[in-house]
């Protein structure tokens, strides 16, 4: 196996990724900016399958309609040339100071007025580029104090911004999915809709629910230290997983978006298998930037590098699930009846008068050391 | 005011609580256990409205039928006597080494079977002694690896399982409320449903998705360093706050259960805030326990101290409302038109079109931080 | 008590603090930069004691020596015009884009020479200004993976480093006390020197280790999940005490920097409480910003909160510490014989051979809870 | 390579890692206690070089003196039959109820009296049993409120045990080094000493401090998010780590205790590469236990699978080291002159006037996501 990405991996990245500076909070940019239309080549380049943007990644804030049309140009001229595409595209809703108490959920009315007003320019623009999912980041909703602005208040100020433009979506004909990307801090101490749970929940009291979806990134639950899996797997089997950002964090810690399968190797495994297991036929979106030392040839070998760990561990599940020992001990492991009891007055009772052998149940050795060890093994290569 | 508890103020206590007896990971017991009957008429001494129990902390998992009988009659006669009622009760699904790869969602159909016969029966019992809500707290439904366990297979099964329970529920016309309650880690490596957010969308997936709520736990959020009020406020909006635990705990750490209040007094005083602002008519239950050094003089103390902080928060809430100054900033902060924008294809025609002066926006000073020290000067008493 | 700063709280701030623009990783800056003459005035005016600067703060990296000079002439006609003192300076060595791979530790040795080049001037700047204490807080000293740099290669390094410049701090008689200011990670990965107890370790192995403690900060032992009054503990014993940083931090998050008591009012009481009961007499250094909705009369308030809180809770302390029913049951607490035991064969041997009633001493109550509960209901003012 | 264990590989496992019999704060114990002579022939049978223990691990704490002496007659006998060694012991000083408020910090001096009788005695034993390294985890020495205990006092309280006891074992002519291990918290609410830091500086505050090193243990680090690697390499270079162990742990949870390698393989890698590469000389001493769900066959599995995955990384830290693409990167990094600046005077002056171009400092390219990645790929067995 060759490890070198395909139009068929659907591996994505954003604008903002291999097009990020260097900036933090404690420093000044290490790179020079390049331009949409250079970040298109160099994604190419890597073997990339397409190119995400906010609009501002794209259009700058305060271009002229003319500007903008220019740039919107030669950024479709350069996806025909290399062939990549617009899988997904977003609005920055953070970046400048007017959303400094949040967008949608902003204690201004004004500023949440302007924050419908750019997402609908924004999704012209995204549209017109050929995005067919639409990502909404809530970095900024949020607060420092709960003194500041009521929980319930926020809640309905999102979902009512969120209800027109699921109406827009519709009455445009633009057939967009809506994915909202949950993170539960930095920039805001602390952000609403926190976890993907949290994201699930809400969407179902919107006024079209179906219309969307959740973006799960692996660095923001766990930053949380919860384990990204099961939230993935929650999203999929509400039929919910819109799109996915891959990169790697370690708990506990600043937003750190690293190469994806940076830190912990095992637990990017679990959900590339996953995402293999069950046919996830979207977006392989890796929302991640270089280390700030880099160059662009090393951000180049950072974004090879995130689809050479996708791939690698892509091989490993297929691996996993051919694997006679393996597959053995999950036979074992789920032994047993597997039909659940379907509800009858009659079958309550039966199963209330039922004698069980607690001991004997408790009894039985549980053979996850071996699994497990196995899974480590192979994945350091020595099955 | 005299901060001393009175029955309306519905403060509850466990029997595990109150009578937990201090064995730890590393430690042996180190107080006596107390009879049901005496944690009854403990808790009546301290002014307790109310006593909440697992099915074994009441009757042990293995007394034989008339041992039950004579446990529970005593009981009642204890609540009878004292004034007590028992608002809640659940199953403790968890202490058995059957359980030890989960009830509801145990790899071994047998352990299901016989986690849901246990419930059965625990369900009976919290009926008979008075309960109106049950809680599901689902600490063993999880995984140390991945390996061992399909995250989409669990969900199934514990899906199926609250599906069975309603249906009991609903065909014994027992009008329970069910209330599940979500933690992210510990006693297993994770475990499912990690947080409200998560507990709020499966809810969601279930045949009769309005018998069923959450029941939020201070700690357990805070296990994962998320803000405690905005899980209950997002379970509040979903009119899904059946039931809520309080007591306290330092993020990113082992399952503390102190005092309420003990660790974070300002976001202790969030929650109450809200819990009062909004009219929440529940218990007030305090699932915590008191420090491994007390007596039971000291656990008194414990129990006290929950209430007192409680009642404490509850009067500074009424004051920050009428707190002038705090009022006016607020008056301030939410300025301007606070209606949404009703969508009609020209409203979005004229918001796209629409002039925003960006940096007016941006430049508005927020005065939250005047705001939050006046909340902690309230707190400190010096207003 | 009126709760407004004196000099002789000796509160001082860092020109970056109340100058702070408000640019954080996802937004641009929200309030226009201030002159250090401004700043001195801004401070002067909220009752600050002292103002401390990184090198970059008072003199831009690029200006020119007479820049430099008149930059001096003017920040000291301010201190001068307001009476304001500099007890603290220190060097940026974070900022520039050289400093990616860190400053003393960086693997260029071109790199590491430019920091000592730069320490060396930022030093003259300080003594110019009147500093007696000069901090190194290594923000770039570490590492995104442990690939890139080896451990032990990096202490030897930062090691030689802070010898050279004692040496030189000697040399040139200027009398500076140095601090180290640890940080687990952000804006690395990993920072060396982590805690509190690695820098306190540290220093032992410097060739004149007398010369050199720590600044430890609130928020950077909380983003680790620590006591923050443990380590400042060990510090004052060990006689190392030399600065601190005052300010306030949810435990496992990025770096928050919010107002003194902001975050969690019980843990900067005990802070509080032990500063003063051991006459702590260094500078009261609040190293925080402004929320980032904030004009400047907001930071101003924001000053004037971390002042505030501070003397709230030193008189609570005093209040604390004259309290009949706390004193007396610490003095339950800490009854008994407390001299200990001196070594010798005989006294070895005896203790060995004492009976102990195991039983009895584990049956003892500890009245903690109480204690605890009196400690909070005097913070709420209600004691 | 077989990965199969032998003594040379100074693999060890204490009584209570392989004997643990599944309890935990929510669940009664799953496996049958086994007896010392029954771990003794388990570990021999896995291949283990040696075993540890807790005095009350061997002998109960109300033996009789004369089942003392029979169990450590027969448990020697079992050492001297399988040729495994006692290279460690320690003492509990955390399960028995008298330890509530800790041992040699109590605030009961007839407390911390019988920890010193304590542990006087556990050292005899130790020692007779062949023991040269002794352990001192503090685990009760800590708080749940600073209300309650002084952490000046609780320090000296903590100095004045281990001078006593480094007397006791030079009087004796015992030899043992000593080795602190520290953790941050569980089950005090917060520990002293709380890191390899803490300790390390702690040490050199003893009277006889060349007595006493660490045991630092990758669980304990991992729980406060600390890069263990670097606790590791400060406690090498100070002569210190006199102790390691080894297990693994996901950030800001409660201790887990996994499995080596089961959580981190690129963390655990590293650490063995470090403890190859400088030649540490210890046991390689496994702190974990096997999940509650297995039987003493799947505890077998996880004994294995520790040193196992030891072996691997350290085959593989050999292949890293061995490897010329990574090795020339290692040269490229690392290029240029690496003396470090000797101080005097002129050298100092001459570096002050020194030219530097700051702008080619902050423009080389550092390799450092290629370095990475090759690492990870080495890891994952694809090169």
């Amino acid at each position: 196996m060759s490890y070198t990405a395909t139009p068929e991996d659907r591996f994505t990245f954003g604008l903002w990724t291999v097009g990020n500076i260097g900036r933090d909070p404690f420093g000044e940019p290490v790179r020079k900016p390049l331009s949409p239309v250079e970040i298109v080549h160099l994604l190419a380049d890597v073997g990339a399958y397409g190119v995400n943007f906010h609009d501002n990644d794209l259009v700058p804030i305060d271009a002229s309609p003319s500007q903008r049309d220019t740039i919107v140009k030669e950024f479709k001229a350069a996806l025909k040339q290399t062939g990549l595409v617009v899988p997904m595209a977003t609005t920055n809703l953070f970046s400048d100071p007017a959303f400094k108490d949040g967008a949608f959920t902003s204690n201004d009315p004004a500023v949440r007025a302007y924050a419908l007003h750019k997402t609908l320019r924004a999704i012209d623009l995204g549209v017109e580029c050929g995005a067919s999912t639409y990502v909404f980041w809530g970095g900024r909703e949020g607060v420092e104090t709960d003194a500041a602005k009521n929980p319930l208040e926020a809640s309905k100020r999102f979902r009512e911004a969120l209800n027109f433009l699921c109406r827009y979506n519709q009455d445009q004909g633009y057939g967009l999915q809506f994915a909202l990307e949950p993170k539960p801090n930095e920039p805001r101490g602390d952000i609403y809709l926190a976890t993907v749970g949290h994201a699930l929940a809400f969407i179902q009291t919107l006024d079209q629910p179906e219309m969307v979806g959740v973006n799960p990134e692996v660095a923001h639950e766990q930053m949380a230290g919860l384990n990204f899996l099961h939230g993935v797997a929650q999203a999929w089997e509400a039929g919910k997983l819109f799109h996915i950002d891959l990169n790697d964090q370690a708990p506990g810690r600043y937003d750190q978006d690293f190469r994806f399968g940076a830190v912990n190797l095992k637990s990017a495994f679990f959900l590339v298998k996953f995402l293999e297991d069950v046919g996830y036929a979207g977006s392989r979106h890796f929302d991640a930037h270089a280390y700030r030392g880099e160059d662009y040839a090393g951000v180049k070998e950072f974004a090879r590098g995130c689809m050479r760990t996708y791939l690698l561990l892509k091989e490993k599940a297929a691996q996993w699930n051919a694997d006679g020992e393996i597959q053995a001990l999950l036979a074992e492991i789920n032994a047993g009846e597997q039909a659940p009891l379907a509800y009858s007055r009659e079958a309550a009772a039966a199963l209330k008068a039922r004698d069980f052998d607690r001991a004997a149940l408790g009894a039985r050795g549980l053979p996850y050391e071996r699994l497990d060890q196995l899974t480590v093994e192979l994945l350091l290569g020595s099955r």
